[in-house]
């Protein structure tokens, strides 16, 4: 299959990771897939949600939004999607809580932040990747690290052939799409996989977590050139 | 292991579908997984979304909401767990735009509203399976009926065991935590699964995918029976 | 006059009363009036209001809402008609507050919740009636009883003659509709009498009383025999 | 019994409506009993609602609301109390839609906002017998009139007596407490009638309606010698 | 030029400012410029904001408002134009907080609410003189007065004139609209001055301030004098 | 007097303004002054505000924001500072219709974003100052042009002495600060100008301003070197 940018099916667009770009945040990152670009700020404050007081452990919580420039047409600012943001803000709290032993933070609450400059799909992996590098930059500020390295990449099957890392066109027009979130050894932390048209198969989808967990090596190796500075 | 209930690992629980239990809608059904119980109705209306209009095609959405005491303990009905609610309503509408053709339903809208009576784990799979039956009893008038029979089940992994259909109280410690939607061939229409604690491997996820598949047999035909009535 | 369902002018609908139908709720009573059926149940909750700390008294509160599709069309579950709603919530709250000495209730707050799952007509005196139900189970669990029973009716002036517990249709076209909160005596808590059309004397108000005081000994019988289980 | 103010059981405060206090409304009055004023204005707008578009009908409806400072300590401008706002301009509307055929209203809506600039007590009954001053003011703008004059009045039980135009200090030790919105001949429109403690009977509930009607003149009175101008 | 009163172009329209117009308010004043009227009360309140506390400081926020029939047409209650309030109300605040040494109030906010009654151009020029002598008269019951005079007039650029405080008419045509709060001397507190059409020089705008600041005289003996009593 | 970084009195910060940031936007620019940095996007729609239908105009209408973490310690991205960031909002459109014939745009809008990514004092002025080239970008793409030039700087008075471009730490200790919008000759748009301690003079906003319009030379010169690109 010719993609668009001419990429083979298996390989990522041009990832880049930039740390550091918030002169406030204790941790910030950069993070570009392809046009795709997500900034991500990890915000540490002294302070636990009420159901953790006295509980011996931190806390890590996420938002997620997007420009409303970020999208080839402007998005009202007011509600419109907010049940997509509040969805992907979910995921992306959930995924970086599980990349760190929570009693290490005790006292602690990390507020992430991902803010979508540029929309060219694949925003919520891009976000959760980034934010895996902000997350580390600020526990770094704490003389810690994380205990678990994380990445996030999409994967999905468009006129029948299974893509890694799609970019909006071709994600306009999958009949599955997938979002994965996992570990250096492959080992997964969530599976999103949505048919949009028709139906996939058990094999399909491993077919989708193996190409993905392979291309995802590229991602691992920017956050960790990015944490190290 | 010991289920809380005395069932299998691999056993549901006793699965119910009262078909027809509100006069007014153009389908219904109170659906229950054990103490769960979710009411779902399904409404049409002769309109369509405006990005829809002048399509040829009609649409399924779909709300889900708790009452405030389907819970152990009260929940206020303001905002606490919206994020939440719109999530599923999300899975659910996506879920069953996938069983009807929407160019068969020119013109109209099926308004699918799930309220969740008493949650004891697996709202959203006893969910997504009522609703297939109250939007089959409502094509049914139009002289319709689905084009893909669908159930959702959830699988568990608790104490390193694969369980199927997880209560509350299993659900609450589980480290793995999967929702799936799939067709009676096993094929699948969405698959979340989230790691709660720890990792899981591609492997385990075709287990779960295949222990939930077959359970979701008797969910079919349990469909079926309310539908013919 | 020939009613729809062929009652006399003095009777009410079938009224069923059942206890215990939520497995969580400290008390919970599913009424119905012919169609009309409203789940209500009794939270207590160990904290009382702010205005009452230290104050040595109890509280008693409700919300009333409807699910969409309780009514012959789909209502949106956002702001429509959320005036008539918290208007029937605070008439529910303050109803019930007459039937307990909030002195016993010390410390806590009996969160009333009435869902009306069909709504034809009367749903806000079904509601009260079933609330009565749910909140002396609630107050048995703490050992207590309620003060004074209390059960609520409707009766309206329809083509010129006075009617006992409007169903939706002849509610409609009712020219008075009343609401009446009562005691087994026949003394009142709360009256609340609109001419829809027209005007009404003195005199009919007192006939519409004694109606609806003579209907409501079914209800407090029904509910007499709910709360005896 | 002694009055705070000296008055008899029977007797209003000091009623004074004054006629086209604001320049722009095509109908307004400043209505005081007592201490209580409540501005009231009647905006006609051409154009119905919605649910009224091609019935040959118009519409009125109404909006109650109290500055911030009306009350003895400041109440904020949000949602405080919002419930009992919405409550009192739905029982405004519908009683002043009593006071005139709505198909001689064609195609405008009258829009009454009350105002509550002081409030001791009874600002609900002020706010009606105002409002009906600024409707027929609006009205007369139109060369029409009024099909029915309407007024209303508080009448309550303090410590066993029976006592007409509460103020705030009597109302809020009241055993009952009830609005009646009724016609110059006595007939009446809309009774509720609370028992904030204990019950009351319906011979009570008549002889405060009788107290209630003879009052009444004295406002039925000012309101013509208002619009008269 | 010839002003639709007929008043020269320095000239403000009749200034009436009359005190303790309402029985509850610590400090209260109607203040008028010409039809322009507005309510304005200063509510004592024994508390502070939290990022006060323990400072050792007092508090004056503010809150304008217009009635929705001030207006020559009815404006809703709900979301219009709040944005133009909020940044009214900051700027009545602001301008207040100026006036009294906060230290002195320590342990109090005086919350000032300006609700306009009738709308004719320079509501927040007459809210803020009206504004000091509420707040003035508040600081009297505590046996305090306020450290500064402050006062708040409107000048314009209509038809290349320079006009002294516009009415509703002369300011919806102007080509440059200002707002200035100033001390008896001249000094001035607070310059807005905005461009509606074309752009106005640095010597124009010191014409303004100028003619502005003679003109206020008149405004604060009228202060003076209601503050007196 | 040292300042911060050294710069004298009536130097600006260092200006950047880079065009073209965003891919989709029909104008865009970053613009940063030292450390501020904010991101402006001009988005044109084939639509005009309902106010504006038929009357042969187009319009310009601005949205500001700031990202959460722009600031030194996180801010919520709630209602906090909502109603400075809705006054700011209007400063901005209001500020750049002054820039452009609104009969030249008949048929469009153009809606301005400014999303602030760092905010170290004068984020106002930044974001006009790049909005401004955003919106001569997206004009270009119509084969228009601004009719008018415009910047906006602020200046203060801190310890007694007149400051270009205050940094948040000069600005949260000023005596008095003022926002300029002006053209290239020194003309005015808009001064807001505000003591936040104590009063200033006439004689002091003059040199105000007059520091003001010479100090922004350098930013119609970086904003004329960013159009041409």
């Amino acid at each position: 299959m010719n993609r668009i940018d001419q990429r083979t099916n298996r390989a990522l667009r041009p990832v880049k990771i930039e740390p550091n770009v918030n002169p406030y945040a204790e941790g910030s990152a950069m993070c570009s897939f392809g046009n795709t670009r997500v900034l991500c700020t990890a915000s540490l404050e002294k302070r636990v949600p009420p159901f953790l007081e006295g509980s011996g452990k931190g806390w890590v919580t996420a938002e997620y939004a997007m420009l409303p420039r970020a999208t080839h047409t402007r998005t009202s600012r007011s509600h419109h999607k907010k049940g997509r943001a509040r969805e992907i803000s979910r995921l992306i709290g959930r995924s970086l809580r599980a990349s760190v032993d929570l009693g290490r933070l005790d006292g602690y609450t990390a507020n992430i932040d991902c803010d979508v400059m540029v929309a060219d799909g694949g925003t919520r992996t891009a976000s959760i990747s980034g934010a895996y590098v902000a997350l580390a930059l600020a526990l770094k500020s704490l003389g810690l690290e994380p205990d678990l390295q994380l990445a996030a990449i999409s994967v999905g099957k468009v006129d029948g052939e299974i893509l890694v890392d799609l970019c909006y066109e071709e994600d306009s027009k999958a009949e599955v799409d997938a979002n994965l979130v996992l570990a250096p050894g492959g080992e997964l932390v969530e599976v999103q996989a949505t048919a949009e048209q028709g139906l996939y198969t058990p094999e399909e989808l491993i077919t989708m977590i193996s190409l993905g967990a392979q291309a995802a090596r590229e991602i691992f190796a920017a956050q960790n050139a990015a944490i190290k500075g």
